[in-house]
């Protein structure tokens, strides 16, 4: 069966972690699984993810860097999700569309509304079928990042706690636009329980 | 006086000589012209440039395309064109939207509307106070840069005719969008003609 789902939380929620579990999960119930994440590898959205990230771009207008983000996911999309749907995989995808609208239609201030019909054109009807949003207080996130030593700390994680808790409002929002494709994932709690609400979402979902 | 004025056209279709006509035309009317086209110079706007260009990227879906083109425009409009307007310049560019929506958007296929809400994004209303259309017969300007040595040919001269006559085709339909903003000006004239015919519609718009 094909089957593309998407994760997608604020800093230090814990996607890494579930990612993993959840393609074991699948993997032994016979479903082949591939885990990806943007840019994935493919060298055109390699290209212009280091054109983002480059260090001496501090003139980048927040609407270029929502363009290029499209851009690099429109890429990913065709060159490594889709061949993989169609090849009948189920592709879990460590954050999506949902990202951008959070980040930066919302806590960016570009509006959901603008950057979502900007990534529309990108992925022209390849909406995930299913979304897990791991909600996690932000002062509980970055602590948990703190810890992790093995963690490279990124220019995000450093952001003042204000961004993340406009992160969370931004999910909020995305959430309550889709109802029916986003399922909340209370994150707060210990990892195993994380893990045993997913698993009854993905059994309920996928009949697995 | 600021005022935003673009040029557009098909290939061989003349915009290079009249842009320059058209800068010393309005300065010996006492005006402050910035002559500029897209990625104009602006560092970010190049990087993206490149990654479009580069020859290796042969596996660029179209819609990466589009989108990139956006990003360069909207870094180039934020860095150059609007400081340039703000100092009370009269701005020219060479090509703007519209080239997306007559290339990308008819004669790729993207379609007029969907690229059209992708630039919209990009320049957040800064659309330009009056455009140029140097309508020609594709045949005609194909001749042109057959003979022009100087002229370096790129990709796109050496597309089928049949794409030429799709960007033309294109063009008509942006024009039908923007009937008070585009005003067609006849380039299979002689240049001399064509060169009045801009004189009188400047005078006529800009009352110099």
């Amino acid at each position: 069966m094909s089957y593309f789902i998407t994760l997608e939380g604020g800093e230090g929620s814990g996607k890494s972690t579930l990612i993993d579990y959840i393609k074991e999960f699948l993997e032994n119930r016979g479903k082949s699984v591939v885990l990806t994440r943007e840019p994935g590898g493919i060298d055109i959205a390699e290209q212009i993810r280091s054109v983002i990230l480059n260090k001496k771009n501090t003139k980048m207008d927040g609407r270029t860097e929502a363009l290029l983000y499209a851009s690099a996911r429109r890429q990913h999309l065709v060159e490594k999700v889709i061949p993989s749907l169609n090849e009948g995989n189920i592709v879990l995808c460590d954050r999506f569309i949902d990202s951008s609208l959070a980040y930066q239609g919302y806590a960016r201030g570009l509006g959901i509304d603008e950057v979502f019909s900007v990534n529309e054109f990108a992925i022209a009807g390849f909406m995930p079928d299913l979304t897990l949003y791991l909600d996690l207080d932000p002062q509980i996130g970055l602590k948990r990042i703190a810890k992790n030593k093995d963690r490279e700390v990124n220019r995000l994680d450093l952001e003042e706690i204000q961004f993340h808790l406009n992160v969370r409002e931004g999910y909020e929002e995305v959430v309550k636009r889709f109802p029916e494709r986003i399922v909340r994932v209370n994150a707060n709690q210990e990892v195993e329980k994380v893990m045993a609400d997913a698993s009854r979402i993905l059994v309920d979902r996928l009949h697995v």
